[in-house]
């Protein structure tokens, strides 16, 4: 969820570029694309506040991430490779623009994901691949 | 959080018929009607993008739900439990109306949750049963 | 995230009011300003439902609280704590006014937030301390 303020993130082509550039992100870990969602949720500026400030000066771009599929084990060097990531990603879209920029990502339960009513199969397993070249949830048989 | 694109969810007897049900599978679980809050998030196909590709196909409605009241033992089949049952509650709303479904469940600490200022009181404890039967919360005396 | 039906916190100054008093509770705790960011999302009434009705008689507030700079250890006593200050804080702009309100806190991994692209310098530090200061992310020399 990529909380934005007006003026920012308002042509499509720059939300589609950025959430392609997130897909591939988790499609270079063999993730099907359709897993990674992205939601452009604008407020104004008048409806957010840093610190008791309105958002209307340089313009605070607040991501939320849910990582389900995958999730870390608790070390520093993993959680870094991720951050390490997920800057380099948005770095074009967000502070090369003159935005500020902050994001959190939030781990939880893979047996608690359904898609198409389906539990997902497991990371790296042959009916994952099967999803990632369909680019659709298909039933088991 | 139901996260739905423009065209899905616009009347009220639709979306009142479906937090009706999804209420109904937690007072199963004897907990009070006014624990279950539904949001209705409506976006723009344009806002919101799956695999790199905006929502203007085949609506995708993406669910965000939160457990607080009542969080699973880490087992497969509590799990599986859970799952089961908010799918079925869904189907009729979502697969059989042809959208695509995605869902997550994060379970968040109870003793961080406040209802009008107040704690809860413990899953099947007879204040519960007072809360459930008033249908809102009472102070204890 | 502050979720609130229409007809309520309409205007910038209750808005700006309560997000003062919301930053206040961390900055009493050394914590930097701008860490604290509140959004105000204004759903209609007939897109939220308690308990299968529509939130179109008393206002509910609902509140979803991310905490990640700090999170409590696991005892009553700590969470206590937060709940009882965070209920101070709100219960002028909603209890007060005679609204519903409900909130919980989900406590994320710190390791897996940045703020422009940043690690944030751990709490009590003399990094931190600089930080709110400046009351801006400032890279480390």
């Amino acid at each position: 969820m990529i909380f934005h303020p007006t003026g920012t993130f308002e042509d499509d082509a720059t939300k589609q570029a950025l959430s392609r550039d997130i897909t591939a992100m988790y499609t270079d870990r063999g993730l099907p694309e359709f897993y990674v969602v992205v939601n452009f949720i604008k407020l104004a500026g008048n409806d957010v506040y840093i610190g008791g400030r309105p958002n209307t000066e340089t313009p605070l771009i607040r991501i939320v991430i849910n990582h389900i599929a995958i999730t870390q084990p608790n070390t520093d060097e993993a959680y870094h490779r991720v951050t390490t990531r997920i800057s380099q990603i948005l770095r074009p879209y967000i502070a090369d623009k003159g935005y500020d920029e902050e994001y959190h990502v939030d781990e939880t339960e893979r047996r608690l994901w359904r898609i198409q009513g389906m539990d997902l199969p497991p990371f790296g397993s042959e009916q994952e691949r099967l999803w990632a070249t369909a680019n659709k949830a298909i039933a088991l048989k």
